[in-house]
């Protein structure tokens, strides 16, 4: 049973389902069975005790509560795993129980199992992201000439496409995966160092079993153990950090646009979601929150990893134990984002005509930079700032627009054409294009 | 299944216990009940729909994984909640379904229900807490005259008592608990406001109800809802990081003084404690290692919620969302590290023979500054500070004890008595005795 | 020259001015004169040396950059510091040079010279916070009838009162400053020790100089040395983080009534305020966006301090080097918040008219709960909640108001009544006052 | 005046200096006059604006506490900056005036200015990592059969080489600086895009002044701008924290190491280093303190910048203003922390004789391992992990060598083996290889 209430706001079923007790059990299971098979093939233990070791270490039938509670007492999950298992071997073959984790030591089976459930996670996210790029790019190609109102620090600004800030969450969140990408292909690496981090209970065989072992379990060999380094650990968080705050960012953009007063766009609705268990009018901004949510917890869970970074000497007294719950948590906490933000970009509504009826509820003020340009040609650029500032106060209190107090200092041409938002784009669409060829590169 | 194996470092599994699933939704079912029952008594609700209301609010026989696949559609566990236990009301008594949830909204849900297992969470910290403030004093009281090094830095420095060093761990650890319990009593507050926090839903009977609710619950009525002020809840995380660094601090020292070099005190051993899973040698210190872990993890997790504060208008967006996973990992690991320190001090051996030794072996320099303080009062203090970086070089180079090469210099009393420790106490046990008296009050 | 232009969005003048380095040595000259006066009076050093060390120990004339360029290699401010100082005693008079910083530790100086600038660092946010309260006061009591749309969500929710929502942030605002308030009072303490804490160095005299030097500075006595333990600093420093998170509430929920879109208050304007480089009609909500950005970095800053708190033994090997910094940020940038929030609140524009025009927008829709609950009464809740919802369906087809799909569903009273937002207020006002009482008490 | 006291324990001076007023100011003056010439090349303005607008950007004269208290006020360096260098222009040539800032926004020249000085600090950083980088590198080799106990949860462990630990060091910290070095590759980027990001103001030549414009500053051109996007920022930022932290393990395993009970290695010492202002006789980890401090406040500077990343659409409320001073906080811990780790590599003392003594010291205990893998050839593995428990304890009980208890049960040649430390080093001299060749590469 692997989703707990607890997490009903954090995380996907899929990425919950990684990290329940079945999957963190056989991860490290396949450790110790891979260390058998390889250790007989190089003749260090018996083919018999490899194939019984192989046979035992199946998840099912082991008592992951018990294991648990002395995991504990233990201080790590390895040792009462070992036992257990060491238990089941001599039951299936006694002379075999004495070649169960042969030369390792607890953290090897601990790191090997949580890289091999991070190689699973990668490939989850790497499905979300790939269905949000798609999305991404779509929208913004469809809404190329679509005008809306930029908007800065919460005010109306010159107009933007809305083709142009999909194009702007398209390439962040290129830029963000592809770090995390990066940062995974350097993190999937086998640990074995046993108990110092010399292999000295393999005598001179050590590296030679370490090399086969990452054949075995399909991971890369890292050349020496990294017990106490774990920043390649800490540099996937902190991608994953910045990726999740991308996604946040898009998630606020969007959640404020679905704001009542602004209503450009909308989250899909459908199928239980956005409700309000009391407004029957509600459509909540959910997906919105759900990555907000994410983005609110994941910097703090990058912090604390990269305190947990300073582990003494060869193996430190608690780093390791600070850090599954932070890793847990941050790849289910990316997880529920980049999911959340591909369904809304995959099924969200985009309301093309209220865009314009904004712009035009601004009553030309937006253009005033544009109109101060035009008279900054003669009269120098701060002298038309301060004429602007009044003439933007005087349509204030006439409740008129721009144009209509600029009569006589713009010329004729000019006072038509200020407030088209097709003219004062600059370049939005030469913009907009380089984004979605950089993110695609 | 409450404990996931990802937890294993965590925290206690009674803590675990506390927050699985079924302990979650049963304390949002204890609000839809009392909720019924308080309004059918007001003659607001039959009291039919009462009875088959709280008939049907039990745990057994909810399918927790289908509400939490809900909850992460809807945006909050109420809605499905909400839906789930109407259509039971409605088996037992149609009628009855029309009046479930009546006048609350999602987050009058959400919030009580995690109130209700505050208060549990209150008691068992409280449990572990008074284990170990009795161990300490009994500590303290034990060792009010074993001497040991101060260590200052990290390097020796002149001798202090171990029963000060226990005074000091009791009375941060008192005024930390003092903080913790204080902001429960804050934060045990019912929260019901309805859609927008007017009680509008209940026309003028809000307030009446919302006391007779608090009242039914046991908990404290706030006044005033507090969807969007969530600072009691902040403050409450925040005081449990407090206690937890504390406590880490705790940690940290003990795990130095087991060093095998110092080997001054260990942590109890037994029962599945300490050991390696390659290393037969190994006393490891595990119960410290918790409590290092929780206290790494807590203040990130404290400043995730504090970012989470930021709610907008009258209920935000994510920060209800980003909470829950939060608040159960600061009161896990605070759990964890209460009751590994508790189980470390009621079992704690502490070597004062060791201690002695360790203090000799420093060959009297630790002494220096009780010579300077002799020199100073006929030469100063910045020539006698001077005199002594000399004389304790000379020392070392000598491989001699400090009163060696301070013959001639200060008197023979003075060098007879130089580096007895028990004569450069200070106020140590002054100190000790006002650090367990405030602790105390 | 205390102002660094990096500073230039993080605070105010006035604590920029504070912690200036000639703030920070008189501070810690001010120890080390009362020190010398305490010690004078008790006999311990001659009444010559104490003047003439009062009489040294003015800031002017120090080398700031040479000490700190010196402390930087130390590793404490206190050792050249206490080099300076003896030089220039030595200057006034010879003999007296030999009795300065006597008997006391680094930490001593530079913890208590902390102290003494926190004590000027809470008089200036209490003034600070006494405006805000005073001008939240004033504006609840001034808008107690002013409708406006409650938002959840930030979607637009059934009515409140802008009263109301003054009276959340004035309460809130209250409970965080009585946290702080409380913190400083106990973290206001002489911090005086000696090497190991047990002020060996004075012999049996440490007792009796540290009670006397507390009153001469106008602290309060520790009862003992708290040399590594930072709980009462962590927690001052964390009721700063939960109070400046409210002062971020209140300046998000005021930027987002700000928007153009919504324009229902505004930040006062004038002199150089929330203007743009290149937007001649950029009105800006520059006050809220420094009290975010503090809102912002104050977490982080308490989550450091906590990890801070692990110090080794008697005194550790880098947490008091790591404070400084972070207890400078945290008070800086508490003093941005509660200042730019008083400004705000002081001259804050309400346009209850467009507050009103606003609710009129909604056609309606916010008021589906209050018709649901009218229905609800019939039909029961689950039903009403359906029905609820096809009506606000349809009403946004036919773009019509709720009233109009609901004819022949309410009576004719209820249709009459059904969008006046006085009518659907609840205990808005009752818990106004309440809000309101309780923060005074 | 750059150098505050309060930061006396967090940067290096050569940082300090970096970040002053005067060099802040410069770095947003260089953006407005490079600005200029480029436009002026152009055609867009005059050649005599452009000459007057150089003329007048330099920061002498300027007067930077009234621009601080401006900006405070404004909510931007950039407005009252504009303003002041018109004015300055104007002195020099009326007319010019009217060409300052032409086309651009404020966050162009703040972010812009913010990019030329991380060019600079980049290079500060190299130069300190290459000083590491060599010294480690030295001392590995120089110590590759140096044996010394490894060290795992504080506890003794089978024995390692200090150039194997040296090695360790190394490897972490070339990972780090290469990450570190590539998020400033992809930083120093061009900031120009104008009120929403579009150029407008340019009509259609903002492309080609975005191009020029960073050739002039000799930055990279970024294609289209990234007001709201702040994620190579942050990736740079968290590079730095990833480094911090490695540097921090290092201080950490350094400060261990110097415990007088262990005294493996030591800091150098000398010109006013790591002395007590009581303590004659302390030599204190001083540059392990700065580092360690450093990486104490480093995650959480980056967990902020993750968190102000939520900037909303065109440019955000308040994440640009939360900004600076986690930049400059990041640098400058991470200066404070690679030159410390730089001095202290190059000069450390190593204590081979003392690393053996301390081998020594533990009785054969640490050798448990081998003489369990001895036996599990045999007897297998969890009978002989059982064996070698009950040995040690009895060797404890005895006082005696693991040796002693073992006889009878090694053989002869087994036993006189047992307890070298060279012939229990496994794959330490493959692995040191290893670790310095990747370092490299």
């Amino acid at each position: 049973m692997p989703f707990n209430l607890s997490n009903h706001v954090a995380t996907t079923t899929a990425m919950a389902d990684l990290f329940d007790d079945r999957g963190i059990l056989q991860a490290m299971l396949d450790f110790e069975a891979a260390l058998a098979r390889v250790q007989a093939r190089a003749g260090l233990i018996p083919h018999s005790a490899a194939e019984a070791i192989t046979k035992a270490a199946v998840a099912d039938g082991f008592d992951t509560k018990k294991l648990a509670v002395r995991a504990f007492r233990a201080g790590t999950l390895a040792i009462p795993l070992v036992k257990m298992l060491t238990a089941r071997v001599r039951q299936i073959d006694p002379p075999s129980a004495g070649y169960v984790h042969w030369g390792a030591t607890s953290q090897d089976v601990t790191d090997t199992g949580l890289v091999l459930l991070l190689k699973r996670a990668h490939r989850l996210l790497a499905a979300d992201h790939a269905r949000l790029a798609s999305a991404l790019l779509r929208l913004s190609n469809q809404h190329a000439a679509t005008v809306m109102l930029g908007r800065t620090l919460l005010q109306s600004a010159p107009p933007v496409t809305f083709g142009l800030k999909a194009a702007g969450w398209f390439a962040g969140i290129q830029r963000g995966w592809s770090r995390v990408d990066g940062r995974f292909g350097e993190a999937l690496l086998l640990q074995f160092g046993g108990a110092s981090g010399t292999l000295a209970a393999l005598g001179t065989r050590g590296p030679e079993v370490m090399a086969a072992l990452a054949v075995e379990l399909e991971l890369s060999d890292p050349g020496a153990p990294w017990h106490s380094y774990r920043d390649r650990l800490a540099a996937l968080l902190a991608a994953c950090g910045v990726f999740t705050a991308t996604l946040g960012k898009m998630a606020r953009d969007i959640s404020l646009l679905m704001q009542n007063e602004i209503s450009e766009v909308a989250e899909p609705g459908g199928d239980g979601r956005g409700g309000s268990s009391t407004m029957p009018h509600k459509r909540n901004p959910v997906a919105c929150g759900f990555t907000l949510a994410a983005a609110t917890r994941v910097p703090a869970l990058v912090a604390a990893f990269l305190t947990a970074m300073i582990q003494e000497q060869e193996r430190g007294v608690s780093g390791l134990h600070a850090e599954w719950p932070l890793i847990k948590g941050v790849l289910q906490s990316t997880s529920a984002a980049v999911s959340s933000m591909a369904e809304t970009a995959e099924g969200l509504s985009v309301d093309a005509q209220r865009m314009r009826t904004n712009i035009d509820a601004a009553r030309g003020t937006v253009f005033a930079e544009k109109a101060m340009m035009q008279l900054a040609a003669e009269m120098g650029r701060d002298a038309a700032h301060q004429a602007l500032e009044e003439a933007v106060k005087k349509a204030a209190l006439q409740e008129c627009r721009l144009s209509d107090v600029l009569t006589g200092v713009l010329s004729g041409k000019q006072l038509s054409e200020l407030e088209l938002p097709e003219d004062y784009l600059g370049a939005a669409e030469i913009f907009r294009r380089r984004l979605l060829n950089d993110g695609e590169a």
